[in-house]
């Protein structure tokens, strides 16, 4: 992609704050028939005009204000600029909501006939974004230019330090086991995945590995890990990286407590201590712990839960009114705990030169470049998707997490979603067997399994297995989202800005620069999807379509929607049960048309790999670096 | 019930005060076992304690954050005090599940057992309400006391001014037509109601009335109603009370546009102005308009409609960051807009030496006084119910109105609900037919009725008969509402807060000194009922019952479960089509037990009824004031 293009000024102006007793006030401006998008992980809406966002964390959003896991006080402009405002308090913008008083009467009529609820909120009018900052004494606004929304996503990350780019091992299949599991029990699951070849890369240990979980010990429970270093070993030879949970809540019997008592804020939460994480001390010492106990056992990420503010669910986090030895009050820790958390231990492993790839329960601004993957349980599929298209406005990853299904085919319908996403993940935390072994959780903990469980999970590790085909496509994706930005998953409004009827689309994303994305829900015999303008391939059949027309997509059990530009040249690894193994490194290539679009991949070593087709002589070339571990197998094309 | 006893002090000691530069936070006392009651109109819990409490004006309370029409800063303790934090600024009030931190380690444990999530916000510690108070520099806290939590609510409505004593027309059937409906129309829904033999008492105009509306003009429409003084006439002489609907803001046509301009606020909401009703003379040029040309008409009363921030709507109410000319910001206002909205209109009303029984959107704090009734349609039945049970802590009135129902069922026990609770109604703004004639919505708009309705609506005036039947009894309640402070409509824990079963009894409620209500739910078979202690009666056979035990009791489809206390003397009114119809004061007598609680009442004119039984002699006695308009007739026992 290259540098992006120099602008002279971005289109916005008379941008005016004030200061008042209680806060500061700002006023952007908002031009008739502009969109704003952004404010972080949003689960209700695409297009935030008109709206009031409320940033906040906050681990239940039930209703549209804003609030959730990961709001970010920055927005994009559809004009082609975005807006930055530095603050760490409650902030709430008034996305064009909110209307100056009328200053004019209007002759009175003796009748009317006006309908109630006349529309007042179009946005053929010129009006302005309020931003409101209770407490804050002034506050630093940054302007990023674009000219196009993605330059401005763009410089947003790259402001941030870039996008992250995971470990090839963070990008195949992730299952998360029963929470009380023993270590024999862990890896009688882990062989039981080897020996019918469900693929999988990580096994994540839920609270049970700890003595006390809520609040945390951070220490293991030696009656279900007697050896742990050794059975950090076991999964290491079988080729499993462990992501190990916790929250930062630090139990009195844990070895943290002594050392944390004074690094913590005033409240507790669980019983624990809460750490101040924005003290280099506290994230020193308790980051220290981690890394000398966990990471140099061989732990490979973590899982931080309950970091996101959960209060209203009764205790499980701390009060605004806590007070914190580095000076920081309970409000502003709510808005920056999660990013500070992930500092803490992303540090550790950055001090060891390890990559990781982790999972969080909360976010904020300027994240792109942190290994950590944002989760939660609490959403249906058509929010877990709407959060994915607006996850890559801001900055963030999302893993559209599968735990919950309502049936096989909702549990189906999940997986295709998830495979798609950032982190392809089974959440199992309270089902000792696979959910394709049995859906229902009774049932599941009593090992009363499915009468035959076999189709099921056929169909699942053929889902799995795409994801296995995609890790070499996803590394290209999240190359790019290190060296210039370009967010790996993302809105097709960012793509296509110019066409109005992709401008709220919030059930279809692009991943990487040629694959569009748009997944069927469970009970839907067809779904819409205005397919953007130009020349498309389906994924699975090579069938041709145009673009820039609404296709009604009848559904198929087999498989998700998913489209590729005309023209592109496609790797898909051979199906392994690791990306350990070699053999994930051996590539067939698809090509899509006249397979104009070459396909460019470097991975983190800095090895570079590019495959090319020529549509004359009908036959493809490889480029790659010396020390290139990929092995190029068949070609193939839509018309072989 | 005479004075409240008196206390040397209530048990409350070591609360503190702490200023930051954000504001102010309070640590108030909560000990091991105490609960918390109030916050105002609350729609998710009766008990409290373990809860934050977020004390903000929204329209649209969908989670158990205490945000809502009416939350209110104040609480009741089950040790017999009240706390009222006299704040207009978003408060939140963490009762009892933010804890201090741990200072002491135990002793680490080699391997844990515990369960995840061990109950951690029990009730079985002392430990303390925070208050949180951004902004505010310094507050004012009233601390009520009790002995008793019944007392601690008396006081507080007492201190608020006494509780409001509704003429007997509010007390009867009220009925609100079709939003467009012409004059010609009410009169003929009116004439039909009397025909048919339907009570009402009050018909409501919705929108329609006027020229234009969202934002007001507060103008007749004269297409609609070309002669208003005439009409307002001819529903009086039918025996008719109107009550118009509105909200408070002022559309650029309106009459009191160019008179309110400078009295507004700097934002407007659907393109009219923000009155700044802090204003004392904004309050009395909105309130005179409304005096001269309204209510000197010959209209009783007003619905405020939309006064209760409904800002995740979109622009549907004022941002936080508006400013007025008294000096207020947006936040503050929300917190009082609703309360300042009725002050105004009822001063009117006031200096006409008028009464009034009206409808609001939202009220707060020191509200028993005000002839307002809060309302809203966004609920479903049980939590109009628990609203209902709540309101009683803190002097709020509440209409569970009829609206929506979801069958002939739903309907049934909407009805019932209603009638036994402050305002009696049926919300017919989007139908031109009465519900019971066509319960859908789209046909009933088509006139296309129900094959047979007549049963329906049979059933519907049998229902709203009980109302006019109940008129005397709820004006005795009420009479000790206005008198001591008692709330007409309060939770079983008030009356028997020694009784544990009946700490967080949300689904029954007390009515009066005497009466039980424990409504039926649409599709339940059976519901069950813990029955205070005592003996009582089925209000219906005159069954006796022993209190202290949970019954079960199955849905009876003609009747809702009503209880009264043995010995209690109920006068009945003999139904009338309206309370103007002097047949409303003949009364018929229940005697339930041995009669040996008297039943009292004073008129607002100061006129006095005591109806007592004698076991002895069976027979009962009247001692009325020379001018009392009530006639006695028939002294029924349960065992005649």
């Amino acid at each position: 992609m290259g540098m992006l293009p120099n602008i002279s000024s971005p289109p916005i102006v008379a941008a005016t704050g004030s200061l008042r007793s209680n806060g500061t006030v700002l006023t952007l401006p908002l031009v008739a028939h502009e969109e704003i998008y952004g404010f972080g992980l949003q689960f209700f809406s695409v297009g935030q005009r008109g709206l009031k966002r409320f940033i906040r964390v906050n681990a239940d959003p039930r209703v549209d204000t804003a609030e959730s896991h990961a709001p970010v006080p920055f927005y994009v402009s559809s004009r082609g600029y975005g807006v930055l405002v530095d603050t760490a308090r409650y902030a709430t913008f008034f996305c064009g909501e909110s209307r100056p008083k009328p200053t004019q009467p209007i002759e009175p009529q003796a009748s009317g006939t006006a309908p109630l609820y006349t529309k007042f909120l179009g946005a053929e009018e010129d009006t302005s974004i309020l931003v409101n900052i209770p407490g804050a004494p002034g506050v630093d606004v940054y302007l990023f230019a674009g000219p196009s929304m993605l330059d401005v996503v763009r410089r947003y990350n790259l402001f941030s330090g870039g996008g992250v780019m995971p470990p090839d091992w963070g990008l195949g299949f992730w299952y998360r086991a029963a929470s009380n599991s023993s270590d024999k029990e862990i890896l009688a699951i882990a062989d039981e995945f080897r020996e019918r070849n469900i693929p999988c890369d990580v096994i994540g240990l839920e609270p049970g590995w700890q003595t006390h979980a809520y609040s945390c010990t951070f220490a293991w429970n030696t009656d279900r890990f007697p050896a742990a270093g050794k059975f950090v070993e076991e999964m290491k030879s079988r080729q499993y990286r462990i992501n190990l949970w916790e929250h930062a809540y630090i139990h009195p019997s844990s070895p943290l407590f002594l050392p944390m008592r004074d690094l913590a804020g005033d409240r507790g939460v669980w019983g624990g201590l809460v750490p101040d994480f924005q003290d280099p001390a506290a994230r020193r010492v308790f980051g220290e712990y981690h890394g000398k106990n966990l990471i140099d056992l061989g732990i490979s990420g973590f899982k931080l839960d309950e970091c996101d503010n959960s209060d209203y669910t009764g205790g499980w986090s701390f009060a605004e009114v806590s007070q914190f030895p580095s000076g920081i009050d309970g409000e502003r820790m709510h808005n920056l705990f999660g990013l500070r958390y992930q500092a803490t231990l992303w540090q550790q492993f950055q001090q060891r030169s390890l990559p990781t790839y982790s999972l969080v329960r909360s976010s904020g601004a300027l994240a792109s470049p942190y290994p950590f993957v944002l989760y939660s349980d609490l959403y249906d599929h058509r929010q877990f998707v709407r959060a994915l298209v607006n996850s890559g406005f801001s900055g963030l990853l999302w893993c559209p997490e599968v735990r919950d299904a309502k049936s096989e085919e909702d549990l189906i319908r999940r997986l295709q979603t998830v495979v798609f996403s950032p982190l392809a993940m089974i959440n199992g935390w309270y089902i000792p067997n696979p959910p394709w072994k049995q859906l229902d959780r009774k049932k599941n903990n009593a090992n009363d399994l499915m009468q035959d469980w076999h189709p099921l999970e056929a169909r699942c590790r053929e889902i799995i297995g795409w994801r296995m085909q995609l890790v070499p496509y996803l590394r290209a994706a999240f190359a790019r989202y290190a060296t210039d930005g370009t967010p790996p998953f993302r809105a097709l409004v960012l793509d296509w800005p110019a066409t109005p009827e992709l401008a709220k689309t919030d059930d279809a994303w692009m991943v990487g620069d040629r694959m569009l994305v748009a997944p069927l829900f469970a009970a839907e015999a067809s779904r819409k999807l205005t397919l953007p303008p130009g020349q498309w391939h389906d994924f699975w059949t090579g069938e041709a379509l145009t673009g820039g027309t609404t296709l009604e997509i009848a559904a198929s059990t087999r498989n998700i929607p998913v489209f590729v530009l005309a023209g592109s040249v496609v790797p898909l690894a051979r199906i392994a049960n690791s990306v350990a193994d070699p053999t994930s490194r051996d590539l067939d290539v698809r090509v899509f048309g006249d397979g104009h679009l070459p396909f460019h991949m470097t991975t983190p070593d800095g090895e570079a790999l590019e495959l090319s087709w020529s549509a004359i002589t009908r036959s493809g070339s490889v480029a790659q670096s010396h020390n290139s571990p990929y092995k190029v197998g068949k070609w193939s094309t839509d018309s072989n």
